[in-house]
């Protein structure tokens, strides 16, 4: 217990969970980070398709980062408009449930829960591939490079949220810091010679073009890898309830600063790329560098400033799987308050964080990253399609809230909210086409599997409720008192205790022997007249019987269980208590000295049972 | 079970014990097995011995066997004495600890113990050796086919007594007639060749003497391994009881029949290993032959018969471990009823045996196997220690028990289970010495090992029988009404019939709610007074009260049990019932879909409660 208090915090009350709100500057790196780290890899993803042109692939890398970022200020201006309309969180899934009905909002949930996964094992892959890749002597120790990413990520988020903006701030800031002012020096020395800046170090020649013209569908896929560069936005939208009040403006803030900063870094890379004449390279080829890596090399050299921000790069994608843990957990809750998933995912642990959800997140993503061996680019594929299906189904819920609300605004509202839903429609639609075959078809058919898990797990709740459910009050007539049945071997203290307890109970009780040796029988029968039928006629108490089974076959179980079934099904309007006296056993070679009878007898009469048999457990303690 | 009812067959009911008793025919390969395969191995090991004499240790084994052959017979009358005077079973523990003591009956049991076991693994491996050299092929499957002897061994065993002697008859027979078969052709032989046969195949040329002259060491340390031979002769005396009337003849046939085989079997051995000039070989020389192999060679050729003889051999060497798997039980049996031993190993399984013992002895000897990888050649030197040992205690109680009796014949008797005493003592001796290097100084350490072990778990039950002991009749006096305690999160059917039971059982009923949620807290409240409180007024009831216990760190089991303990403590000569209802999980799903909160509350009553807390299982089942 020390070790664990040391490693995720001491227990904090429930009224301490004001303390664990968060700020814009906490905001930005506990839900920001899948965000602006996709500014390290959108580029890239986008330029990686253009590959086949050569330079001419560079003309059209600024158009497609402008539609990217078109798209992120239609989503943008689309989430504002939900957190103002959702206060208390209006994450994808709540938003299309509330409009569009239970399936859309759960078709949301399936797509962000599978993305939100993926984020984790893709994240984490990422970064710890950019780290092996500087430092190649690593490269046997991939996985476990993950898992141990995997697990400091686990338990900082099981320390809370508070604990988890307080470690990430400064990779974060440094991420952000030292890539702005490489944009901003690169910017400053294209505008200072005309557009065509002098590289401090030159970046590779980029490769011969293998074909002469961009074709649509190789521009679409492009379009559909750079959209991985909007992943995450929707986390703020989805943790409103987490945010210091005031909870709205903070949380529009934070969600302004995230996509501000992630807009300047795709636009400001986009168009450095272009004028320091950088491309994607081959990453299977020696000598591969990243965008990033060629473009602050061209723009500040490979001094200490390289390797400050590259190292930043590093870190900041392994903690992207950040925002998953944020919001993943959140998620997890507002289904299993629904009854979609286990009741357990509602509940928050010791740190006030919502332990289930972060436990079944980084198992599931462990397992990915082990199955995967670390290297997860099988996964890409199927990644961000998710996000941009709760995009569209949240963006199309918000339209019908607009339509339905009908306030002031509510037009323009509307209008934004619908070109959001277009955009971000659209966008599925060209990455679902655009990378089916590579793999984005598994998402067709995991989402609609998670979608039916969740609808068959609220029916055995449902039906399970409607069960328990009490209809009236409590009911006291027609109530039969209870006969009490104590299986006895011999007269000692634990039957006397179980006996006693049950003539307290009832008049009516029966102490079952099961019969294995006659002798011992006669023996007890003697005893039973002795201990219990004088000092019970001398009370002028009701006699408690004694029932003699045989039991040929020498089993003891087996004739109790059918002795008690009977006598339930002899008095249907009366409760028949068993009262078992049990030895507890406290330490390990008791186990092995004492037969398991009692607990035996519980667990089958558990297991056989029915309504009207109750166990009574009559517990005798050895004193040392 | 359809698999269990085939291996090990149909229960048998406690009034079919009759017909599991054994007579003669069936005694002699359940009981005998060890006895007579002896005759395999023992002429060997003092052969084996006499090696660095050559051709002159021949002169030596017939005086050897002579005096072994000698103890034999005084051991054979003894215990016949000792089947008279114990005729429900006079195993050496019973006749030392009657006789001698406690300590004296332990240090039987425990010798006995530990030959038993060392049996097995001894005489499985043996036998499965001796086919691995006849088949080179099958060597490197030897720990294998061990395992698989064993589990048959096992298995035979906990069919029951009869279909144990069925199985193995036909072995135990085959390698009885066969061997009596190619001994006698032998002594005509030599007779009618006057001392000196001509071999049909010639055994190998005998060493070269290395040393000129046995000395007394030597002599001493052949005497020791040959002793082997006589192991397994107490299995009938204790076995008395698993005869069928009239038992004592029986057993005593038994034993006469064992005996005179065995004792006819290492004479005519030892004579003609003389007469055909047969010595041991080296074992791990190329051509390695065993004296049986040499002798039914050099009598009878190489044809069917020999191999007939030879598979015989190696068979009931493999199955010379069922006399141990019929005595360990019976002798762990009665230490169990004395309470040296859980009292487990007392009880009679399905098929009327005890299957503790066997399950137990089956699991030891596996892993000796295991650990030994099948080879067993180092533990020879511990074996047939532990059964002299408990020869010697068993006949010096028998001279304790004629000097007490004092009958007729008691007289006569003293003297024959005097000497019996004697000589086996002296063997004991002698064994200890010669072979106490080579490790039978372990059996000096496990010994009183296990004798310590007994006595300690013999104080542990003697401690729980007194605390448990019941020195008085049913005392109904000083008993308060129970209180009762029902934990409460909302208001259903399995919470309604916990308080309609609480309500029957005692006035003083609280229901116990943790609040986690102040809001649903004030629901609970509401539905309290509305469903609960409404009714008892109704019903002129004396009216339970709610207690609400704050929980600020959001444990449940914590603030309940405290909360018990604090009622429990505030009521010091009344019993506190814990009402827990519980939704019955009979799907293996229903465990991720449910909180095990009852299974939870019930575990930690049952670990941190006290005798005046009782735990009340209220079981719900589900439909469907």
């Amino acid at each position: 217990m020390w070790l664990w208090d040391k490693l995720i915090g001491k227990p904090l009350a429930s009224y301490e969970s004001e303390g664990q709100k968060i700020g814009i500057w906490s905001g930005l790196p506990i839900l920001g980070l899948d965000g602006l780290s996709s500014a390290a890899y959108g580029p890239e993803a986008a330029l990686a398709i253009l590959l086949p042109l050569g330079g001419l692939g560079l003309n059209y890398i600024s158009p497609i980062m402008g539609i990217i970022i078109a798209v992120l200020a239609i989503v943008y201006f689309s989430y504002r408009q939900t957190i103002s309309a959702y206060p208390n969180g209006g994450g994808s899934y709540t938003v299309a449930r509330e409009n569009l009905g239970d399936n859309a909002g759960l078709l949301a949930a399936s797509a962000l829960m599978l993305d939100y996964i993926l984020n984790v094992a893709v994240g984490i892959s990422a970064g710890v591939g950019a780290l092996v890749s500087a430092i190649p002597l690593l490269l046997p120790y991939t996985l476990p490079l993950c898992l141990v990413v995997l697990t400091i990520v686990t338990l900082i988020n099981l320390r809370g949220v508070r604990d988890t903006g307080l470690a990430f701030a400064a990779p974060t800031y440094l991420f952000v810091g030292t890539l702005l002012i490489a944009i901003t020096i690169g910017l400053f020395k294209t505008l200072i010679n005309g557009g065509h800046p002098e590289a401090v170090i030159s970046p590779p020649p980029l490769q011969t073009p293998t074909i002469a013209m961009a074709g649509l569908w190789l521009l679409l896929r492009a379009f559909a890898s750079g959209c991985t560069a909007m992943t995450g936005v929707e986390a703020v939208s989805n943790a409103v309830g987490a945010f210091a009040p005031p909870a709205i403006p903070n949380a529009k803030r934070t969600l302004t600063a995230i996509v501000a900063i992630l807009a300047i870094l795709l636009a400001g890379v986009a168009y450095l790329a272009q004028a320091y004449h950088i491309g994607a390279m081959d990453e299977t080829q020696n000598g591969y560098q990243t965008i990033l890596s060629q473009l602050v090399a061209a723009v500040a050299g490979r001094g200490v400033f390289y390797y400050i921000t590259l190292s930043s790069i590093i870190v900041v994608l392994a903690l992207s799987a950040n925002t998953s843990f944020a919001d993943f957990p959140r998620l997890a809750r507002l289904l299993a308050n629904d009854h979609y998933l286990p009741q357990s995912f509602s509940l928050r642990g010791r740190r006030l964080v919502y332990t289930m959800g972060i436990l079944f997140l980084a198992a599931v993503a462990g397992l990915l990253l082990i199955v995967f061996r670390g290297i997860t680019d099988a996964l890409i594929p199927l990644f961000a399609v998710g996000a941009f299906l709760a995009f569209t189904m949240s963006q199309a819920g918000m339209v019908v809230h607009w339509h339905r609300d009908g306030g002031k605004h509510a037009t323009t509202s509307l209008m934004i909210n619908g070109v959001g839903a277009i955009a971000t429609g659209t966008a599925v639609i060209i990455m679902l086409i655009a990378k089916f075959a590579d793999g984005a078809w598994i998402t067709i058919l995991i989402i609609p599997s998670l979608l039916l898990l969740f609808k068959i797990i609220k029916h055995y709740y449902d039906d399970v409720g409607r069960q328990i459910r009490s209809t009236h009050g409590l009911d006291l007539a027609h109530v039969g008192p209870p006969i009490a049945v104590v299986p006895i071997d011999w007269w000692n203290v634990l039957n006397e205790s179980a006996l006693r307890f049950a003539l307290q109970l009832t008049s009516d009780v029966v102490a079952v022997h099961v019969m294995v040796d006659e002798e011992h029988c006669a023996d007890l029968q003697r005893s039973w007249s002795q201990n219990v039928i004088q000092p019970i006629q001398a009370s002028h108490l009701p006699e408690p019987k004694l029932a003699i089974l045989p039991s040929p076959y020498r089993l003891f179980q087996k004739p109790f269980l059918e002795y008690v079934l009977k006598l339930e099904k002899e008095n249907p309007n009366r409760i028949v208590a068993v009262v078992v006296p049990e030895l507890v056993q406290t330490h390990w070679y008791q186990y092995l000295l004492h037969n398991q009878r009692a607990a035996a007898l519980k667990e089958i009469l558990l297991r056989k049972g029915n309504r009207r048999i109750v166990v009574i457990n009559l517990p005798w303690y050895l004193d040392a």
